[in-house]
């Protein structure tokens, strides 16, 4: 049997519903690809950082029953996320840190350091696949490791690995869709006759809406997607800067009924093809008939759009996702790294 | 160097299809997979049956050539698909006959004299999934061979294999979604006010209504379907005729009229569950919302609707296909083959 040691930077609702799914499977991972996987360190700003004492891992029932008891684990080994991925023993570095979504750092300095060591590196935070994909890809080709990113668009639902795993010989070409769930449910409230400011409010209660909006408001948000999506789809090399973005401040209740009297909704719709061989992303309110596809993208659900040379064009749904979706993600480029181990 | 030499049984619009893209990507496949590609037979009831001389595999261009000039090749070894699947030197078994949407015959008969002599079996043939699955599959585990069915549900949208590779450790609760071209076709151009028969000659015009239409109409088409995604990944082990099924004979313009007039659209709903353990699977036509996801799913495009245990629900549409995305159904599946030789 082999083990798999797992260091997790950052341990938030995502890193602590896949720890939960890690306890569950634990069983299965073991009988179905012969291999235990074990919590070998975690790194947190505010509740600790833990690591690991001896072959046996963490124990993550204990942690998560500390966590949920006092907010902080029993004990704090006094180590940054930089340090535990400088110098933990694992074989799989996760990054799960807060994003900052204007440069990707510290989150790439974290891969970087696990990338260096010859790790192989799982990322959730949007961040670095927006800004630095291409060097980080580059990094772990010439270490021989893997860099998975499959939760950085529509959490767990498959997209990356979709594409690499199920889309042989294809050639993606264009790449649209609908990824912002704030600017989309305050479109589809106003749209029902609510304000802008009932439309935040009943976002934030119900817990999607981040205290700071400005990110999702100002298309930031669905800019790094679509960076992300033409970065790892299309060999793009691009950063969100160069998407031409535009949020949905100017979107008024008049615009949204004119709209609406003519059979339109307003939705914010993200796109990155390819034209000459240049990449162009674009990010913007756009009307769209509402009886197409675009239109019934409601709630907190999401949609991915791939345009291919040999399959023509495909689209991928996720259904209003909870924090469990997240944590499939991680969890599916886990098993993607131990099955390609067995080879 | 490695040679795979494939048996084509059958060579309509989608063998052809294959057979192109074959030729195309030939020599990425010996680049990319280090694999060259033969085709050592080719199977049909009325252009003659071809098998290659010595170790060179059949001349691809040269015989699509042939058929396009004479619709018969240019020499016929007289031999039937079953004598083929029999006797000939492959690798691969490809099984591209007409389908018996009643039986699954004789396709069946030919996939298990391929996996009898340790071939591996890709069919594009649905009646086989639909009809015998289970004991085709474990026909082909004891032989130790792949059986690969990708272009049966949504041509080479991936499905099958979407689930496969990319939903790890999932179970499958639910499948539902729009799977029949022909009746969605003309559900949607009544609901546009035109009459069952002129939406039936629209569709022929287009060329994807079948001459003898009834068994799309009457809903065995979408039932054969269902039991085929149940089958696969549901492990149901169910045929077409444990489909509570129900065609759109009974769908007349007054109810179209009548439940549009409340926003509703009919479509022809398919859907397979569990209920304590026990698979049910259910086709007949429903009212959904004008502004749901099945209701915009229009034109010859399709959509197949996943729940599962980790990864919460997830869809895949399949965007108004042509042939071309089923021969390349095909050629993911003998790709999949390919890759796992290397192991």
């Amino acid at each position: 049997m082999k083990t798999i040691r797992l260091a997790l930077l950052g341990f938030g609702n995502a890193g602590q519903a896949f720890a939960r799914l890690l306890t569950e499977k634990q069983e299965e991972l073991i009988s179905t690809l012969d291999t235990r996987v074990l919590v070998s360190a975690i790194a947190t700003n505010r509740k600790g950082t833990l690591l690991a004492e001896g072959q046996e891992g963490l124990n993550l029932s204990n942690l998560l029953h500390d966590l949920k008891k006092t907010g902080r684990f029993s004990r704090d080994e006094g180590k940054t996320a930089l340090q535990v991925a400088e110098d933990a023993e694992y074989d799989i570095l996760v990054e799960l840190t807060p994003l900052d979504i204007f440069s990707g750092e510290p989150a790439i300095s974290h891969i970087k350091a696990g990338l260096n060591r010859g790790k192989h590196v799982i990322t959730a935070n949007k961040g670095p696949v927006a800004w630095a994909y291409r060097e980080l890809k580059e990094l772990a080709a010439d270490k021989g490791v893997d860099f998975l990113c499959e939760t950085t668009v529509m959490d767990g639902t498959p997209v990356f690995n979709l594409v690499r795993e199920t889309l042989p010989f294809c050639r993606v070409t264009e790449v649209s869709g609908i990824l912002n769930t704030t600017t989309n449910f305050i479109l589809e409230e106003m749209e029902a006759g609510r304000s802008f400011e009932e439309a935040l409010e009943e976002g934030r209660r119900r817990g999607f809406v981040e205290a700071d909006p400005s990110a999702d408001l100002d298309g930031w948000d669905a800019a790094a997607k679509v960076a992300a999506l033409m970065n790892v789809l299309m060999d793009a090399g691009i950063t969100p800067l160069q998407i031409d973005r535009k949020g949905i401040g100017g979107v008024t209740a008049e615009i949204i009924k004119e709209a609406g009297d003519r059979g339109k909704s307003i939705k914010l719709l993200c796109r990155g093809w390819l034209e000459d061989g240049i990449p162009h992303g674009k990010v913007g309110p756009e009307e769209v008939d509402r009886k197409s596809l675009m239109a019934v993208i409601d709630g907190t659900s999401s949609l991915v759009s791939i345009q291919t040379d040999l399959m023509g064009k495909l689209s991928v749904l996720e259904h209003n996702p909870e924090i469990e979706q997240t944590a499939f993600g991680i969890f599916a480029d886990m098993t993607t790294i131990v099955k390609r181990q067995e080879k």
